[in-house]
């Protein structure tokens, strides 16, 4: 019972300390551990395995879509990151940079990716010379590596672990049309699988990425109402094509420019489950994402006949669920406090007195509801409480998030709400840059972005009060 | 006509020149390209394809024997890698070194993973303190980079992607068991999913891996008589936990070394696919990892009803194969040399006379026979086909391998196979490592390993005429 304690203490409560509390998920739940190399993670089996689902299921969705996988080296020599003016602002400063291979200096430093935008540019530069060469739907499946200084699992770390895809395509309509397909596709993909609503929209220009005409992001609330940025979708019309001079001729004979996107979602996303579902027993994994969906935990295992049906238990479900037994030598509470600080979404518990009555007790992680159900139909029992969980679990995600979204209308409210109501606050902007600068460091919001759902709240800007042009998600973020 | 010529002749045929052959293969069959960073190469969709098929496949027969995936920093800090003293040796030289993190030069320098024991170890000194935490069976997708001066296409480049298993035990024989299984895995794989037998045995001291007490490796025979080593499996013993200090309280309360093994298989399992398979026509994949196993071709499809019964065939065989259809505009000749040489196992040739007479025409990659398959049972002729193939393709490569495989009593004999008889040579060896170097001295080849079903062709050995110790699989190798 010590022990039971010792690992429900170890978290601290959320409204005590979120990033505290975050902490304590990522470490008692098992997802990373630090390494000896500052600022870089170990994804432990536990957080690895949530990767390799989202990798699965985005991965499929990607080719329905009919993206192709490939792989570029992890270096670029530092004359090539240059060649396109605002990329290379916007991340020189912050990459690591190989100067020695073996014994030699090398003649040319080279960096680790950050992004793969110039191999990309620079692969297609000579892969394309004919409208038949297009469209490329590429992508890649790698780590890359961002200097930072802040570092926090999953949400900012020197190393990342995600997929960048990078296409060209003949015309601006083409590459358009991918920008926002991909957006959807992350957006669909949030919802069905981790029972996150994001908001989907259009960043700023001082938020865009560098060197994209337009970037589109995914939105979502956390829930101490913070936003995280779960992925975005860039559309760098023949921007890169004329740096990197990547042309082709037209079915009218003519040579013309690509047009290019690009798009990512990354380990972040882990952050983001971890943020919107769990509390304060740990972790809460959506059923569809959950690497054990289904716990099962003898009761008394030590008399006869339990660790029997518990075992034929596991093994009916395990032909359509992924489910585990814990049939260690811990106590069932000690079990029961694992199960749920790992965030898997059912429990079964399975004793004498059930195994009597014929039937087993169905525990919902994120409800803790109990539900009695017959031996004989237990398979479709779980599917339906897991059905269940990961619909009602958007839905809260839903709730909380439109709880804590507000309006704003003058400068006094947008203020007010800042600094006491965690969430996000939509509000009318001028487009002027201006007022974005002045927003985040009277409040140190940012906007997050001019969502595809317009609504016209008013028709001035709430810093400035000129006319306005759009309305914008404001926040604080991740 | 004259572009199929083109495709045709673009390949210099492999008695003329092998290695211009396997170099014109690997551009034309569209695997990779070359990048502008030296010695790394663009893995594209058609080669990148093969390495997934062979990750889920091989990641699938892991974890059926407890393998879980982790992930690692990409960097080792210097320190790290001094840790553990032969190493240390093995690897310093051959490593690219991060030197800067942003604008600033950092305190220690870090290299880029040649290899992740050095960061395994660090992690488990701190996650492993009881029995009940071994064994850790974990294993890594990643790419590592070694500074290669002389660099080929999947065999041997600066980056490659492989998978790299470590493992940590309470005991000597545990350790020893996993080395064993894994290599007993990855030889399984190569002939059950590649059509490649292998050689298993282990390693002399001298070809050993860096810091390992034994290592094992399975050997294959290219199409050119040359060896390519394909896999390998290391025991550690306790030499890494004591460098380390990976210690664990054993159920007898005493303070125990841990014992480890490590394992990997990389993009060089490409390579030998293209060697051991390949014929002047282009690549040939085993139909089990070819990413498109069937080719449907329609013939005269301008006319009517051919493009909509290819089409409808097509959708009939996606439910079982991974098939394709080539409806481009492109000539049937040209296409069919395309399907060859790219590997595609086999092609589906359907005109209006086929159609007429109710049938469609198999065409196998590998021998070029063609099968007259009824409409009604194309399906079941197709998995037929596909299975043969996959089987003769791994009995053929297993001829080759036995008609190039010799036996040396004498040296004189020894040196006269190896300059005029490609392949593998069994001879007997003392065990000194001064005859190895001398056969390598004199002769260019190497020994590839003791294999595990000895044989004793003479009770001395090959070069110093001292008494025999074990019989040596000798070869060139890449």
């Amino acid at each position: 019972m010590a022990k039971e304690k010792k690992l429900v203490e170890a978290i601290t409560s959320m409204e005590e300390d979120f990033a505290q509390w975050y902490t304590d998920v990522v470490k008692k739940a098992e997802l990373i551990d630090y390494s000896s190399v500052k600022g870089c993670m170990v994804i432990k089996p536990a957080g690895y395995a949530i990767w390799e689902n989202i990798q699965k299921e985005l991965d499929a969705r990607f080719k329905a879509v009919g993206v192709e996988n490939v792989y570029m080296p992890m270096f670029i020599p530092e004359s090539l990151l240059e060649k396109e003016k605002d990329h290379v602002e916007g991340f020189a400063p912050e990459v690591a940079w190989v100067t020695y291979g073996g014994l030699n200096p090398l003649q040319e430093r080279l960096c680790v990716r950050p992004t793969s935008e110039t191999l990309f540019c620079d692969f297609y530069a000579k892969d394309i010379q004919s409208y038949r060469d297009l469209p490329k739907v590429y992508n890649q499946w790698c780590s890359v590596v961002r200097w930072e200084k802040e570092t926090r699992p999953f949400l900012r770390s020197r190393e990342f672990l995600w997929q960048e895809g990078h296409t060209a395509h003949a015309t601006a309509q083409e590459a358009e049309e991918r920008t926002e397909l991909m957006l959807n596709e992350y957006a669909r993909f949030c919802e069905e699988v981790l029972a996150i609503p994001v908001v989907k929209g259009r960043k700023t220009d001082k938020e865009k990425f560098a060197g994209a005409e337009a970037t589109y992001t995914i939105e979502a609330l956390m829930h101490d109402g913070k936003a995280l940025q779960s992925g975005t979708s860039h559309n760098f019309g023949d921007g890169f094509a004329k740096a990197f001079g990547i042309q082709f001729t037209d079915k009218d004979n003519k040579l013309k420019y690509v047009h290019q996107t690009s798009w990512g979602v990354s380990t972040r996303m882990i952050g983001g489950i971890i943020m919107v579902h769990g509390d304060d027993s740990g972790l809460v994994l959506p059923p569809r994402i959950a690497p054990t969906q289904v716990m099962v935990i003898p009761i008394a295992q030590h008399k006869s006949g339990v660790l029997d049906k518990a075992n034929e238990l596991k093994n009916e479900l395990a032909a359509k669920f992924r489910v585990k037994l814990d049939d260690s030598d811990k106590g069932p509470g000690f079990k029961f406090a694992e199960q749920e600080m790992r965030g898997i979404p059912v429990r079964i518990e399975i004793g004498p007195k059930d195994i009597e009555a014929g039937h087993a007790i169905i525990v919902r992680r994120d409800t803790r509801e109990k539900i009695i159900a017959d031996l004989n139909e237990i398979s479709v029992k779980v599917a339906e409480v897991l059905d269940t969980m990961q619909k009602e679990m958007l839905e809260r995600a839903r709730a909380h998030r439109e709880a804590h979204t507000f309006e704003a209308r003058t400068y006094e409210e947008f203020k007010d709400i800042v600094a006491n109501k965690p969430g996000f606050i939509k509000a009318m902007w001028c487009g002027d840059e201006a007022c974005e600068l002045k927003i985040k460091e009277d409040t140190t919001a940012t906007s997050r972005c001019m969502p595809f759902e317009q609504e016209e709240l008013s028709n001035v800007c709430v810093c400035c009060g000129k006319p306005a042009k759009t309305m914008v998600y404001w926040g604080k973020a991740y």
